[in-house]
């Protein structure tokens, strides 16, 4: 049996007996001396044998290769002073295996490097087609343990500080499309009806409140059958909360607790606290977006009174249409952005255009005030505009102003593109940052201009503010979202516990009584049973591990992650079924797959 | 804000002002006082309202009813001596209400009390269509907490005390039916290929040993699609582990050591160590079944050799062709077992033919070793075979000896069930003992009559015992469950980590190559990278709360369970969906409804 995990032993450990089990990281051969280092998913350590010193190992250990699963039997040396690796926690020492037992070789060649000595980069198809091999390798193992740190320090939190109950919910429950589409699953027994996987468990968490549960989580797996994004997978995992009898104020510091308890627990780290708040029209004002990366400045100016009787017709209409003419300020632009990456075919004038823009008008601030710029605006500004706009960008010699006019979503979209990628190459992104702020005061419907309705901008169960109750179409909502830099990590509010008020809420998004009944009766019938007020949030885990590892893709963070096809390189799924098993669950397959 | 749970007040607490947050369980008016028991998730504890000393309070809680939901702000108070009571937690105090705040009431006819205080048997449909209501009702708020109690246990040993990495594994996968029937679920973007939902994790699980994880555990979902049996779930849940670098013996001892962690934690018992253990093949002799209720005797007794020639033919033919004659030993059973509950029609007889025996013999023990008995035994029986006969099965006068005849399988599932039935009914069950045990040594094939070919008595990952491995068909597996008071709660394996024998395991079962590598050929493929021997264990979770719960079904340990039709009586799941969805999923159901 393993007397030691190989990353553990130290120098106290000198002279002790040991086994170890592991895997031949490398297998280096020094002039007959071979020097193995031995991982295991703690780390490494170095294993020393020769035909002298350790004469019954020897001939196994020359034949052993990388990868090779083996148990070690041996002594713990010091090293001596001329091979000390500082970079290894375990590099004061060494072992003379005493003997070594081959428990399984690699039969094939290796499709990568798995040491990390060897610095080998992977097409990423190639690490999820072997993804047992790509979770060897010291990125993921590390990727995967903080994880596991991750929940296990929320749990602890919930549990231990919080009186949280853990409960599970239903993964096959029923359809309510809401948002994404569901992923459904025929029922044999019951044949012509389906079950659905769960979007997330929202209802079931808040019957749980009503059944006096009184604090719930849950780390809950999650499915959207959405289109295919960069940053989404099929199935997802969240931190699932809810809470009877606290308010917004009460249940923001519950989860400040918690947040910083992860922090501080997995990365060390003590973020200040309370944790800044921006209302959803104040991060939109002043960054374009509902989830600002508030790490660094380049904030938005609104210039559209300046601008509403511009000449320049594009300002004009915006303005004139309800719309609206930012700027973003970029201080040091003028040298570092050329026209060139403006103006049609430029990379920036391409992310404007991304989200949506007919094009990008610029200012280039000079010397005394000074002025470059395109002639439309140039011929259509007063000394009195120039100099306000100035003033009110804090515009310096040097500073380059981008423009956005039209209708304010496509403003905002597109200067938030401009100011995150202006914001990353300027360099004004420090990495070790860590910005956590709560965006409050949303509305509680956006418009939703494809289906000519409002829809509920975080989803029909949330509580609009006491005060807006009697006008609900302008409503603002009891919700927030926790903002990590420039990530949604986390998203809630408080819900509706009034029968007839969620019954005013889904008429206004458009469901009749009658549809409300069918797809929520069960809900809108438990409120009259007597329900305590609650709210609650959800955390996107995958998101979360991503950021706390310093990963760009929420696929680093999963175990067995699927493509952005929403496949599984490794296992194939999804794949053929027999047609015995269709025909047993009483569906068929409308697909006619083309003739080649 | 909240003060305390309701529960938690005591003397100490006396003079303090707190505030509550609950349900009204109970309201009482003696001669103008209002007493409350105001319950949240941890108990009852008593509210005191009157016109004299809290008019404040006073009209707010003459209007109160059963279940509203309220705020009570209030001073504990030491209560009068003649008012004590001593089967409650809080029972010593009580509060003067100096405010309540109607939080919510209820509107509707609750469906049956929700008092513990009323004693009200509710039929199972009613508790599920309105699960909401019995989950606050003190025996399913306590089998809830009692879940949460024994999984927090599980995690705790296996992070705190034994290094377990949690790790999830996919939901959406690939189906590979073996036992029971996948639930499939149709890709959108993948036409006409299918995602299945996991059985259990097992070949995750084995991946993540390949990729080096060590030990890893998960409180993971499953889902099989079977027919509808009492004590079966759609989806259940099993605390999943699987460990690297372990023989079987240090697995169990292992696993013991979680075991008694829970029963500790969770209920104060100390359970001896090590667990007794019983080869598979002696469970079956001794019990009839592979997992036996270990708390009563009435040990089986195989009488083959005695009876082989016996001139009885239903004995010597069962002999002659391979089978098993086996006598159940009853005490006392004279006395309370009448003929007529074992001839045709009796409970004894039907329950026998239940499992498959044809009828039912018996021998009756009077004194001086006189025996009744029907004919065609007395008839054929020798002096020498009675005597050896009582004396084998320890008969004394007063016994009642019940047999069983015919192929093995079937007189064991017979004097199983009988034996159950008359332990229960006997009283010879002490429901305070906790008997576990391990079953071991199984054999690693059973014949499958029906599709004529060997199947894996575990599955075909489990491995074959080292000295077995030169006849598949017949060896015995490094397999082990885990048994408490006649239900299975653990099962386990060793498994197999080589290539060549998984393929020779799948060619015994009938899986052609082809099939194999088509289903299996990433985990062979796996097998060539460097595996480490490994091996693994699965709990189910509900039905080990539903022991440790004192239930008697798994449902009373799930917060929203599904009936045995596979449906959930709250949400109304499974149901029809939009033909929108099917349309954009690509399937269409192939059921045709009956005209009326």
């Amino acid at each position: 049996m393993r007397t030691h995990y190989c990353a553990d032993l130290r120098v106290a450990d000198v002279d002790q007996i040991v086994t170890l089990f592991g895997w031949v990281d490398r297998r280096r051969d020094h002039g007959g001396v071979i020097f193995l280092d031995l991982r295991d998913r703690t780390g490494l350590v170095q294993i020393v044998s020769d035909p002298q010193r350790t004469p019954e190992s020897y001939p196994q250990a020359d034949k052993l290769r990388s990868e090779y699963v083996v148990k070690v039997i041996g002594k713990v040396r010091q090293r001596p002073v001329d091979s000390l690796n500082p970079k290894l926690p375990t590099g004061e020492i060494e072992i003379y295996a005493e003997s070594i037992e081959l428990l399984n070789p690699v039969r094939k060649q290796l499709p990568f490097q798995v040491s990390s000595a060897e610095h080998e980069s992977v097409r990423e198809e190639l690490r999820l087609r072997y993804r047992y091999l790509d979770l060897r390798r010291e990125r993921m193992a590390q990727n995967l343990q903080l994880r596991h740190q991750v929940v296990k320090a929320m749990r602890r939190y919930l549990e231990d500080q919080e009186q949280f109950l853990e409960v599970e919910t239903p993964l096959l429950t029923r359809s309510t499309p809401e948002g994404a589409r569901d992923y459904l699953v025929p029922s044999r027994v019951n044949p012509g009806e389906w079950f659905a996987l769960p979007q997330s468990p929202q209802l079931f968490k808040q019957l749980l409140m009503v059944s006096g549960c009184d604090r719930y989580y849950q780390i809950a797996r999650c499915f959207r059958d959405e289109d295919l994004r960069a940053d989404r997978q099929p199935e997802f995992t969240q931190l699932d909360m809810e809470m009877s009898f606290l308010d917004q104020e009460e249940i923001l510091g519950l989860n400040e607790g918690l947040v910083c308890h992860i922090f501080e627990t997995v990365k060390g780290i003590k973020l200040p606290r309370p944790f800044p708040r921006l209302t959803y029209a104040e991060a939109l004002d002043r960054y374009g977006t509902d989830k600002p990366d508030t790490r660094f400045g380049l904030e938005l100016v609104d210039v559209s009174d300046i601008l509403k009787d511009s000449g320049f017709k594009v300002f004009a209409q915006a303005v004139a249409s309800g719309g609206i003419v930012k700027i973003l300020p970029i201080p040091g632009g003028n040298e570092q952005i050329s026209n060139v990456r403006i103006k049609p075919g430029g990379d920036l004038f391409q992310e404007a255009t991304t989200a949506g823009a007919k094009g990008l008008a610029y200012i280039r601030v000079r010397e005394n005030g000074e002025i470059d710029t395109i002639g439309a605006i140039k011929d259509n500004l007063s000394p009195e505009q120039k100099a306000e706009l100035l003033k009110r960008t804090g515009a310096q010699a040097g500073h380059l102003l981008l423009f956005g006019a039209g209708d304010t979503n496509t403003v905002n979209k597109t200067l938030d593109r401009l100011r995150q990628v202006v914001g990353k190459e300027f360099g004004l992104i420090d990495p070790s940052r860590n910005d956590l702020l709560w965006v409050v005061d949303f509305p509680m419907f956006e418009w939703n201009p494809t289906e000519k309705r409002l829809e509920a901008l975080h989803h029909p169960f949330t509580a609009p503010r006491p005060e807006d109750i009697n006008d609900l179409k302008t409503a603002k909502a009891q919700a927030y979202d926790l903002v990590m830099n420039g990530f949604e990590i986390g998203g809630g509010s408080l819900r509706i516990y009034q029968a007839e008020l969620q019954e005013q809420v889904f008429e206004t998004i458009g469901l009749s009584p009658e549809e409300a009944h069918d797809k929520f009766g069960f809900l809108l019938e438990a409120f009259e049973y007597g329900t305590p007020p609650h709210g609650g949030i959800a955390y996107g885990l995958d998101r979360l591990v991503m950021l706390l590892a310093g990963e760009d893709s929420i696929r680093d963070a999963i175990a067995f992650p699927k493509t952005q096809q929403a496949r599984c390189l490794l296992t194939g799924a999804p794949a053929n079924v027999a047609s015995q098993q269709l025909k047993e669950l009483h569906v068929t397959s409308t697909h006619r797959p083309k003739p080649n």
